[in-house]
């Protein structure tokens, strides 16, 4: 078993250098998980983003902090705590904070083939 | 895209019987997801638990709201809000409500093949 608390995981850049969030990934292959891997990202400021951006694996997302909103191709879907959002592989997605405070959630994945 | 608040989805008994907890299935299969589902489990009263047992795939926690602890063969970790857990396939584990308060967690799970 392995415990922690996410402040002691470091908050890094993320892949997408046009991204205005930073990502924390707590449990990854590196660390024993064989399908899946669990990160948490964090966008600073009011209107910063990650913008629209597509790729071949999903996202399984749970909102912990903040207000903000993801972003689709035809809209956007307000977000609160609690609420989670399901991206499907190659659908187009985005994320932004819309608050003045933190906007933080879960992001999990698969692990790339 | 699939948005949702966690408290929209049904809290159901889970698979143990002997389990003292309620768990929200917020991100399956039969909703599209391939790979892993995402999941709220809730353990409601002090000293409510889900007891030892093991299974053939791993668990991936984030704790959300309420104090608590993990419990394996050896010992037991305490749990806050933030705390993330790794359960290895195989490997035995529980998890115990310590406070007064509701005793909230993600829990990540492969897909059953």
């Amino acid at each position: 078993m392995l415990t922690g608390h996410y402040t002691d995981v470091e908050a890094v850049a993320p892949g997408m250098p046009d991204a205005q969030a930073t990502i924390r990934w707590l449990i990854t292959r590196e660390k024993g998980a064989r399908h899946f891997a669990m990160r948490v990202i964090e966008i600073a400021g009011k209107g910063d983003r990650i913008p629209l951006h597509a790729h071949d694996y999903e996202h399984e997302v749970f909102v912990l902090e903040g207000t903000g909103r993801a972003l689709t191709e035809t809209g956007s879907r307000d977000l609160v705590p609690g609420d989670y959002v399901f991206v499907e592989p190659g659908e187009k997605h985005g994320f932004e904070n819309t608050g003045t405070a933190l906007f933080r959630f879960i992001c999990v994945i698969p692990n790339p083939a």
